[in-house]
């Protein structure tokens, strides 16, 4: 099966189990619709390439960090837009959860997801027990005080943050987290992964970042021009705009340059090409051709 | 060391670990506020005498089981005071997080002190791995969906809720939680104390649905009346108050006889009979009297 099979399998498996007919309706809907249909599934990807690059001996293992990682992601995104934070009408193309659920249901399936993460990662290392502190460690890390996705929000509300700390926690930190996941999983050392992750992490921010300020809702599928409107600290307005387009490509080339080498180091630099393409706005691609 | 210190001692571990001079400073007070100083700590007191008589081998697990039931249901508290929710002004005699430190940092405090949760339960686990998959599971069953206090949460938004099932999922989920997670950290058998933590944990709803409907506010260092003012289901109004208060003898009776015959027996018939005195309205008491 491939890797954006086994996602989206694994996915399905878990949230069926949150939101089976025993439990309250609407949360139940408002979690599929947080998941599914999904976005690039970047993070599991990430953790599944890792993964296959250490054996992934035990794909329970790496299938449930995966999927972990891409509901703590989901969980991220769901309370990032509601009206105290970013207030977002739409993600993914479609209404935000507290749009089409109200607030109450978003701040509960954010919730649910963190928690559904770590119930995940518990049932799939099942086969694997032995792995399963490691894992919780590293993603507990990515997301949790003081250096992870939460933190990262957190650094929004303080009158000054420092770019590169705010960044690392509010993206580099999952990216960090979903490469070392997919090595713990797998039994390899998690470490060996951190700087693969963390500057593929600051990669996407920067593409992010630029996409934020250059392209248009639609191409983003949420509002753009949002770290402007919300006057939040971002890399376009420290390095302008060619400062960071220059960034993003030394970062992809130093992700690549972060590969171990392993049996399965092509298939990931084919993975990490492939994201830089994607990232970049398509009008910045067509004023280089 | 008694069991308050040990629990006092093992939040502030880890709250000093998550909240560390590197961490964003308002998210970080805003977890110190959320966790001290404590209410009754009855969900850790709880756990950890479920550990002791259950032999407490490794009493790091126990503290962290224990630490982990507080932050899950002070994460729960933080989000269930939000605007969107009972918009509650105080908690526990201070300012609600939200009133205290903003909206956007109160959400983030509850999502930190998930994670903090299942962190938490990793480190302490470190020296008895093998209990780790028992105690995420536990925990995650007690908090997520399709039948933890998210979904219990989540029933208040749903026209039609059974109020055994909500207040179940609401409340009694976490007091189950608590007691097995004292057992699986003990290394004994979680279902033999399943049935303890459902009688306690519903006998505890049925005492906050009194006390909600006819304490004061200073009594409950929380809004009185909301129940009503909200109109969600709840014991008084179903049972009516003698009624409601006849229930409630009746589960403390069925608790001390749901205890199992182990050597710590007689400490937890004690804790139990206290938290009944402890939970009945002074107005009450004094009408008895």
């Amino acid at each position: 099966m491939d890797a954006r099979n086994r996602i989206e399998q694994a996915l399905e498996t878990a949230v069926n189990r949150a939101a089976g007919s025993e439990a309250p309706p609407k949360l139940s809907e408002a979690l599929r619709h947080a998941i599914f249909p999904g976005g690039a599934r970047v993070r599991p990807r990430l953790c599944l390439a890792v993964a296959k690059a250490c054996g992934d001996d035990t794909p329970d293992a790496s299938n449930a960090a995966a999927a972990a990682c891409e509901f703590l992601h989901c969980a991220s995104l769901v309370h990032d837009d509601l009206p105290a934070f970013d207030d977002a009408e739409i993600r993914r193309g479609k209404p935000s959860v507290h749009r089409a659920f109200g607030e109450p249901i978003a701040v509960l399936a954010g919730d649910a997801l963190i928690v559904l993460a770590f119930e995940t990662l518990a049932r799939g290392a099942a086969c694997a027990p032995h792995r399963l502190p490691a894992l919780i460690m590293i993603v507990s890390r990515a997301v949790g005080m003081p250096s992870g996705i939460t933190a990262g929000q957190a650094w929004e509300s303080e009158p000054v943050a420092d770019l590169q700390v705010y960044q690392r926690a509010k993206t580099g930190a999952l990216f960090v987290g979903a490469a070392m996941a997919g090595a713990a999983a797998a039994g390899a050392d998690p470490d060996d992964w951190r700087l693969l992750g963390e500057r593929l992490g600051e990669a996407y921010q920067v593409a992010d970042d630029v996409r934020d300020a250059i392209a248009d809702t639609e191409e983003m599928g949420k509002p753009a021009g949002q770290d402007s409107a919300h006057d939040r600290p971002n890399a376009v307005a420290r390095l302008g705009l060619p400062g960071a387009v220059g960034r993003l490509e030394g970062l992809v080339a130093g992700a690549i340059a972060a590969i171990p080498s392993c049996p399965g180091e092509d298939d990931l630099r084919a993975l990490v090409v492939a994201e830089a393409q994607r990232l970049t706005p398509k009008s910045l691609a067509q004023s280089a051709a």
